[in-house]
């Protein structure tokens, strides 16, 4: 890979090089009325950006994308379903061969412990297939997973091994048909009966049959199943049970059943179906009992004795499905900029500012204003990634692992993982639509990836139930401080100082002026290229956002459950936006703390403008509410989206040299709109023209008769 | 038809009343803050509304959703590539047998001459499969459109019978693998050899294959090819061909080669493919010639003097299209939304307010802002787009076709079709979401309908190519305004003058001012209720914006090509965006023109609503704009969001009732998400829960007993 970006570089550095020219032109005027950068072009050192993206499992991710450049386990477009699920299981078998699964699994049974390099490898799947990262995230990264960390030495020894080899594939049976979000409120139970020693797991109604369960519909021979644990007439809620399925014709074991969940919007090379369960009885020791156990009399006992700490602290290894997701989401945005913006500078379209030269399409202003941005939030998504990464790491391996530590990754995951999934989804949309009808193309792999990471935003944690999440975790925090006085007042406080403190402290009330006696838009958008401005403001509308809803969720306390209920719910959407705006505000941290390491100049102004572009783009998104609570002067505001222009323009040159950094070659793009292709066919055009021109043979035009 | 509505409409109504009596309680302590509507909760007549909604050509609708209700119309999801081409292949002669496409064509040859209810039918097969619906598209919308638009008498009597009864399935050869949105540029030539009296059509170079044509890939045995017209060496621009393209077996004719587009992103039942021509000759009368001809002895004329209007004109006829289009996407607005919020009434998720009673999906406050917003846009897109239909008639028939007509009717196409497409798009991923892993089976229909209407954002006139259009045109009425005039000065001058009337004028004065001094928040929204005022603040937007542009291009008149083609580009996002605004303008003053026609207390007070909602939406997302120019008050603006809120809880019991009006039946929604399984699985669980609660075998709670 490293040698990938090293030979690639210069070819990409070439057509930057012939396109930087025009565009600088092009931004020249304007740079004119208000600079960007003084002096010289910088110039990126995209080997050296490339290597500092993959971050610190960069070897785990390089051997995965040396795995992911290989045909074998590349999407085939166009396979039936049957086939499809075919391909994705034998490639699975591929994967065990290759030992690129075992990474996070205890190195006594042939494993490497190594948390965070697993995950990053695993993330890189989703380049050749995503449903085989997805059907890999089932068998490894869910069942296998869930043994691992809710079951005890005795069911590593006994399961893992053949869980790791594939020898037995697993469905995780955690949701039914009936409950998807709510965990805790699943209906499937595990009864124990003492005199067999066996717990006896049953599906008491449809709503409880355990749905959208990856390997549930061909593959799966056992499971873990999620059940309500009930012991001497006591329900000690959800637990975890390893449950065979399958006998080795591949009929269902006695008194289960189930059905194929058929045909999905995408993710089709995974096998995902339903399952129900009548009178199943498994051993005792079936229960994955690190959390809580059962004695051969049926007496429970648990290490953690809050009912509902412990279910959450079970849930808890859910995040590792969050983390990776962000991942994954990232590198599929990754791909779909790197093929969009490649095209977009062969492409041409319209003649414009001459009679025979059509304009590349990444000249036009829109053009740019649909992909830069996006861009800018790639880069900002994947810095917040690796931080993300980082802390799963430090928790999973035990270095960091204390409740403090896992309470903070789940609230980073759950902040991280809606943000860009989404983003993945718009990203590729608007590539698709940048690239017209060639981007409609399955070939081009915009369509076929936006239609597989479509349900990346509901699963694992439907993207709105983790915002929340999120904003409980604000809202307690919060209220944490401030847990020995009369919040109410507080609250009005801290809305106050916080105002004071940014719009003091920070220069705020300066940007808050109007400007116009300074003239300038130059002028009155400098202070916002500061980073300490860019911070006051992200900050100071997060504090306020949530001190606004935790006044009028004031009341709540003393409330009944009903009326807390309906008060909680009239602020849900507040809620949902401020944990939308501490999640930006993290993704602008890991962009501006990466950003502090960079050495180079050249690469530091460049990635500078493109985080002040995120910064500022949030900014502008926001800029409603800026105005409303006079954060930001209408002047301003105004200043802000006509910077946004600018600085989009000025990155125009290093696109190519940015999406090339992300360090996909051909191998993994597969993309024809972004082999050169299009370069050639433009240049042939070009030519034929040029020569039929020069042969004096062109036919005249009537129009330019008629001007005559 | 209107039997479908009268029979579920009692059953959508109980549902309904059984919703609206929580909901009612839900809203009713806001409605007190500041009540909306006073009195008895109004009723919808849903029977009448319904019918309202069918439109003009009610009757065409009804007979096509009659053949959609068919299941041999219907999209059979998971069929191959080869399976669906020849299933919509067969399809297409079915819609032949029962007569339903020839009504656009002549009386005299079987038609019946009636444009709008040929449109307003064609519109409906979206339902049955988008995939049948562009596929007729094609056959009779372009291929046999342009031989009866741009053709004359020979060429209807000689080609369109067969390509009505579907003898000769043809393509519509315009858009080249190089040249998409500008059709002008295209490169294959057709010149004209009068020894032999026939056209020689050439593809010079790669970029000039015809491209992503429908009907070329497999059964297309002849084609309209759009080419460059070159006789007596003069190039007279593009015009249109008719081409036989293959044998009786199949194979293509001497010349003629091409290749198959192969899998997309969706669309898959139609053979998209690309076509080339090495020294293809015709007849001269090939030829369509209604607005170009050239004699035997190979002399041009037109009656169009202007090479550029003759091109247009020709153009034109695509309109039908983009109008149809516009149609189609609100059609599956409204199925995504009927099939959401049912289920939205059903599935509960999470207890709140209570120990047992799980919410009600709908009564969550971010799930109403998810979908009812939508529901507002689908309501003025439909009303928008009977506006279009009505003025597409009018100049297709004939009865209103001047110069200016053509040009209104294409400017409000190029205006409304990029919303809407957009905007069914955006719908079905939120109702995708919104019904989690439910809505990503293809069975719920959202994933297979996006991924279809998907090129709609880009076909027929890629969006933002389209309001580009939109821009100039709204550019140009400015500039003929003051003609005469130093365009300078009056654009400033229009501004200061339209932003005091409206500011005077429609009491916008006292809206932009600060509003402490009225206290409520009641009071303070009291006045963007009112029509007026919602039209001023729209009004203004567009006109304020358009004579910002105007005022920026002014120096465009008297600088070099290049520098103009400059300053267009770097004002290029801001024409997009006043388009824009002027687009949502015409979508709210459709719906509140339709709203002066209804009559019926109770559907107009709701009705009045849904306007309300989509208009203040439509302020709220602007309301950067707003505040920035200062037409609102930043106190304002915070009140129309928070009105925003309660009048989305308003309309929460009427939703069933307003997805009901659609006319949709079960037979053309085929989810079973919206079937009442749902509601079946949670009285089921609920059921069984109540019993076991009364049985006393309940097991106890940990969580309850720990409390103790």
């Amino acid at each position: 890979m490293v040698d990938t970006v090293a030979s690639s570089t210069s070819a990409a550095s070439a057509v930057a090089a012939g396109t930087s020219a025009s565009a600088g032109k092009k931004t020249g005027g304007r740079a004119s009325a208000a600079p960007i950068g003084a002096g010289v072009e910088p110039t990126i050192d995209v080997e050296w950006l490339g290597r500092y993206l993959l971050g610190t499992w960069a070897e785990a991710r390089l051997d995965a994308r040396r795995v992911t450049a290989r045909p074998e386990l590349q999407r085939v477009e166009g396979q039936s379903l049957a086939e499809h699920r075919q391909t994705v299981f034998e490639q699975l078998h591929y994967l065990v061969r290759e030992g690129a699964v075992n990474k996070a699994f205890p190195t006594r049974l042939g494993g490497q412990d190594d948390h965070g390099g697993n995950i990053a490898g695993f993330e890189e799947l989703v380049t050749a297939d995503p449903s085989l990262q997805i059907k890999s995230g089932v068998q490894w990264g869910l069942f296998g997973a869930a043994v691992l960390h809710l079951g005890t030495e005795y069911h590593h020894d006994t399961f893992l091994p053949a869980i790791m080899s594939l020898e037995v594939p697993g469905a995780f049976a955690m949701t039914e048909t009936g409950h998807g979000s709510d965990v805790a409120a699943i209906g499937t139970t595990a009864t124990y009966d003492p005199d067999a020693q066996q717990f006896v797991i049953n599906t008491p109604f449809r709503g409880a049959w355990k749905d959208y369960l990856g390997n549930a519909a061909v593959h799966g021979t056992a499971a873990v199943v999620f059940a309500k644990l009930i012991t001497r007439g006591v329900n000690h809620g959800v637990h975890a049970f390893y449950v065979p399925l399958r006998d080795v014709d591949g009929g269902f074991l006695p008194g289960i059943g189930g059905e194929d969940d058929g045909l999905k919007g995408g993710l089709n090379g995974i096998d995902n179906g339903r399952l129900h369960f009548s009178d199943v009885r498994v051993a005792r020791t079936n229960l994955l009992n690190r959390y809580g156990d059962v004695s051969e009399e049926g007496e429970y006992s648990s290490p953690i004795a809050s009912p509902g700490r412990r279910f959450f602290t079970m849930i808890g290894t859910l995040v590792q499905g969050r983390v990776s997701l962000d991942g994954a989401s990232t590198a599929a945005a990754k791909v779909a900029l790197k093929i969009a913006l490649t095209y977009a500078t062969q492409r041409r379209q319209f003649t414009a500012g001459s009679d025979t030269n059509e304009e590349v399409l990444l000249d036009y202003q829109k053009h740019q204003s649909r992909l830069i941005p996006k861009l800018a939030t790639t880069y900002a998504a994947s810095f917040a990634h690796e931080v993300l990464l980082t802390k799963f790491d430090a928790v999973f391996s035990g270095k960091n692992d204390t409740d403090l530590d896992r309470q903070d990754l789940e609230t980073l995951a759950a902040a991280l993982k809606p943000l860009s999934t989404w983003h993945a989804l718009d990203t590729l949309q608007e590539a698709r639509e940048a690239c017209g009808g060639a981007g409609f193309l399955a070939e081009n792999r915009f369509t076929s990836l936006r239609a597989d990471l479509d349900v990346y935003a509901t699963f694992e944690g439907d993207n709105h139930v983790l915002l929340q999440l999120v904003a409980k975790r604000l809202l307690t925090d919060y209220s944490k401080k401030f847990a020995k006085a009369d919040v109410g007042v507080l609250a009005r406080y801290a809305v106050e100082q916080a105002a004071d403190r940014t719009v003091n402290g920070m220069g705020l009330r300066r940007i808050a002026q109007t400007v116009t006696d300074h003239g300038s838009t130059a002028r009155s958008v400098g202070q916002l290229r500061s980073e300490k401005v860019q911070r006051a403001l992200l900050t100071d509308r997060v504090e306020t956002m949530v001190a606004e809803v935790a006044t009028r969720l004031r009341p709540a306390n003393k409330a009944s459950k009903k009326k807390a209920a309906d008060l909680f719910n009239q602020n849900q959407n507040a809620m949902i936006e401020a944990a939308r705006a501490h999640a930006e505000l993290l993704q602008w941290e890991a962009f501006t703390d990466a950003l502090a390491k960079v050495e180079d100049t050249g690469t530091k102004t460049v990635l500078t403008w493109v985080r002040d572009l995120f910064g500022l783009g949030l900014i502008e998104k926001h800029a409603a509410w800026y105005l409303i609570h006079g954060r930001l002067s209408p002047k301003r505001a105004q200043a802000v989206s006509d910077y946004i222009e600018r600085l989009t323009a000025r990155l125009r040159p290093h696109v190519l040299d940015l999406v090339e950094a992300f360090g996909y070659g051909p191998e993994h793009l597969r993309a024809p709109i972004a082999s050169g292709a299009e370069a050639e066919r433009q240049n042939e055009a070009r030519e034929y023209y040029r020569e039929l021109r020069a042969s004096g043979n062109a036919p005249v035009d009537e129009k330019s008769m008629k001007k005559k």
